[in-house]
Formats: C-alpha cells, sequence, structure tokens
C-alpha cells in the first residue's frame, strides 16, 4: 500500500526533517488484521508518553483517526507509524512553531518460520551493550544505532534473535523483542527505566497474567538468573511469543506458562 | 543553494531511508571559504572512521570530489553532509548490497554575535547528560537525540552554549562544540572513548598546540577540575573558538593560550 505523510499518499520526504538529521521521532510498529491495528491503544498510548517525553505537540485523538483509516486500507499487514519533530532550523534547536510530521508506511504481514514459535528460538549473544539514559528509556524513538549493531553481529538462520545486555552487564532484551523469563511461576521481565523499549506486547502480557493471578516482577535481571529461569520466551506485537531454547551454552524448554501467553497473543495477533 | 542527493539536486528523499528508520548515518557540518570545505581532509577522516565503524561501503575520494563540487557552487557558507546506509528492508537487518546515500545541504554562513569570541561565552549547566557507549563514542552519527534534549533546556540568550557531563559526571563538550580547558600552561580536552562527538576542530588545535610546543593531556575531567581551570573555551569547525567566561556560578578570563588558539581558527577559518 502506498505511504502516508501528514495524510497525504506520498513515498518522499523533506531533507529538512529532524527525524533524518537527528532522530528526532518516534515510531510504532503495528500488526493490521482485517482493517484493524492491533492494540492500537496500548501503541497510541506510548506514543503519547513519547511525544510527552521529548515535547512534541501532536493531536493524538487526529492521529488515532489517520491510523484507523490507514489501517482499512491495509487490510493485513504491518504498519509503521513516524512521528517527527517536523523540519528543522540549522542546529540542535527546534524552532517552537514546527509542526510535528506523520507518516505512515504500510507493508505485508510479516513471515516468520512457523518452527520460531513451535519449536522455538535460538538467540545470539550480542557483544553490542545497550547505553543507559533514563531521560530516553522506554521510548521508541528514531535513535536506534545500538540495534543496527547488534543486528548486524549474526547472519546465520540459526539465530531468529539476540540478546542485549546494558552496559552494566543486566538482561534488558531482544534487538526486537521484549525478553521474559519464568522461575518458580512468577513471570519476570526487565526494569526498562535505564535503557530497553518498552514494548505494546510486553504490556500487553504483564497486564494479562496479573487479570489471571500469575505473579509478575519487573526487576533488573543478572545474566545468571536467564541461565537459571524455568522459561524463557520473547515477544514482540508483530509476532506474538516465541519460547527461546537455546543463547550460547544455556538450554530452556518451552513451558506451560510461555504456551499459555503465547496462545494469548496468538488470539490478540489472529495468527 | 539547492541540495544534492547522490549528486543530483534534489530537496527530498525516499520514505524508507535508514538515516530515517534508524538514524542510521553519520554527517558532518563544514565550513566553506571562497568554494574551498575548510578542513575537509579531517572532516572526511572522521566521516570514514563513522563509515568502517558502522561497515558503510563509501568511496572517499569520490565523495571529496562531490564535497569540492558542492562547495565551489555554495562560494561562502556552511555545508551539512550526510551518510546514510541507504533504503532499509523491514527491520533493523540491512540489505548487504543496499548502497550508502550521500546527502549535501547548503547554507548561509553562520552569523553569531561577534561577542561570543571577544568577551566570551556563558555556558548553561545541562541536565541532561551523555550516556556511554563505546562503539560509537566519537562519532558524528544521526543519533543525537541526547544534543536535542539539552538544547532544549534553556532558551534564553544569555547562554551561547551548554555543558554535558557524561552518566557518570565526568564533564565532556558542549552541546555543539568540543570543551578545552588550560591550567598550567597545559591544553586539557576529555576523553572522548565512551561518549562524544570527536570534533574536527579539536582535532585541529590539539595537532596545532603540540606542532607549537604546548603540552596537551587528553583525559578525564572532573567538574571541580574545570573550576579550577586557568581558561576555558568552545570550540566547532563553523565558528572556531569562543572563550568561556561562566557557567553556573563559575567564572573564568578568556587567557592567553585561549586567543592565540581562537586566532590559529580565525585563520583557518577566514573569519
Amino acid at each position: 500500500m502506498e505511504s502516508w505523510v501528514d495524510g497525504q499518499p506520498a513515498d518522499v520526504l523533506s531533507l529538512k526533517d529532524r527525524g533524518l538529521a537527528y532522530g528526532d521521532g518516534l515510531f510504532e510498529t503495528i500488526a493490521v488484521r482485517n482493517g484493524e491495528p492491533v492494540l492500537s491503544d496500548r501503541h497510541l498510548q506510548r506514543l503519547g508518553l513519547g511525544c510527552q517525553r521529548l515535547a512534541f505537540k501532536v493531536d493524538l485523538a487526529a492521529l488515532a483517526a489517520e491510523l484507523r483509516a490507514y489501517a482499512q486500507g491495509l487490510g493485513d499487514g504491518v504498519l509503521k507509524l513516524i512521528v517527527t519533530r517536523g523540519d528543522s532550523l540549522r542546529g540542535y534547536g527546534a524552532d517552537p512553531s514546527a509542526v510535528p510530521r506523520r507518516i505512515l508506511l504500510g507493508s505485508p504481514p510479516a513471515s516468520y518460520p512457523v518452527a520460531h514459535a513451535e519449536q522455538g528460538v535460538r538467540l545470539f549473544p550480542c557483544v553490542t551493550r545497550l547505553s543507559e539514559q533514563p531521560l530516553l528509556a522506554g521510548l521508541k524513538h528514531l535513535n536506534r544505532l545500538e540495534q543496527v549493531l547488534a543486528r548486524a553481529e549474526w547472519s546465520d538462520a540459526e539465530h531468529a534473535e539476540g540478546l542485549m545486555l546494558d552496559t552494566s552487564g543486566r538482561v534488558i532484551e531482544g534487538v526486537f523483542s521484549n525478553l521474559f523469563l519464568v522461575r518458580d511461576g512468577v513471570l519476570i521481565t526487565a526494569d526498562l527505566s535505564r535503557c530497553g523499549v518498552a514494548g505494546v506486547m510486553r504490556a500487553e502480557l504483564l497486564y494479562q497474567a496479573e487479570s489471571q493471578g500469575i505473579a509478575t516482577h519487573v526487576t533488573d535481571i543478572r545474566l545468571e538468573q536467564l541461565h537459571q529461569a524455568d522459561e524463557v520466551f520473547v515477544c514482540n506485537s508483530v509476532y506474538g511469543v516465541w519460547p527461546v531454547r537455546a543463547c550460547g551454552s544455556a538450554r530452556w524448554s518451552a513451558g506451560p506458562l510461555t504456551r499459555k501467553l503465547q496462545t494469548l497473543a496468538r488470539t490478540l495477533l489472529d495468527v
């Protein structure tokens, strides 16, 4: 489907856009099923938080309507929404009157090997670490060179995802996923107040688990704790849940809580 | 002057460009005098290092020729060169066959108040800290949200620049400048192996000082050391050297070494 810029069909962008100049923007990658953006409230909520933290004045209600209109045209696929601060003056200082720019890009449904979801995936232990920046932590902003470097560390089909630690050695997330572990029936995921992207599927799974009486714990995770986990899985809002069966020399089996949350994600994503 | 994309006049960019998607690119801001890019060897050297670290295959000789051609058309002004990894597939993984994209943007000469260079400037003590990422440190890449946040901390004309520390509290640089201090005749600037942009003017001043027998020291700098300095100045490749006269409650006078290096930068920049 053709892309939109500020609500109009377009496939190019002004060279003055601050998204290009400084990565001064945010994005959301949203699954679309039967013309409906999946988990759109959560996506818009995170985007809204990002706009607040970066001081973008965006009409979220109008954006939600635009998103729905685009998704309807897309039918089934993946929608990428980018919001930038708009055009730049020279230098880092923003023009206070600059109007944020909205970009919508549609693509066909993601196609991953069925084995990723069934047998689970192997994670590549990335050498690239996530730097700690509390002011940007949790946001899905456009400064993603760390993910680019991490993703370039492997090219074999053996590894479906990579494991990223922060510069202090804490276990944080995948390159394009959040990570969960299960230990003694408790669902555990990393505290993302220093770095990492607070994923929409992560938020939904935490919410659903709590609603079902499953104990959850958002905390700092040591590599040792990951190795001792009963179950490990990764998730995002496009593919849902993949059990993790290996990372380096560590091995895990897909357990009951992973399968339960995977089923839940499948229902949401209709895959 | 009109901008160029891949050597052709253009003012727009593909929405698929990874510079927009992930800040997956590098830039240089180059003063142009009488049709000549100033310190172009140093700019191209830093860009080359960035291309190596990010694994961009760029023909630097061809780029140098393109830069000279564009500068000739610009005459006097400021040239911004952006190199991105080119268009993206979906996701962080790069297409190994992707061709890096070259963007050249020209603007009129920068106009700063004469007082900045003569009486010196006041630095705003920024709360935004620089995160530590050795893999990207020193590069002028397109992930610049920390600078955007820092520059948004002040809007008064009292402050011409901001002072940035890293997350461990070391003194690193300005928002768009490098910082030097002088203590007992030694020229000192921050070690940029964890964060910061290794500026072209910084490199040139270090080289010139060493050539003239002035002792230089690239090291970690504590805030206390900054406060006790005999002279403090900031520099970049567009404005040259500005003495720093104040930051918060600290005060300094423009000393002889600052003035000597300022004269040198003026000669280079012909301002």
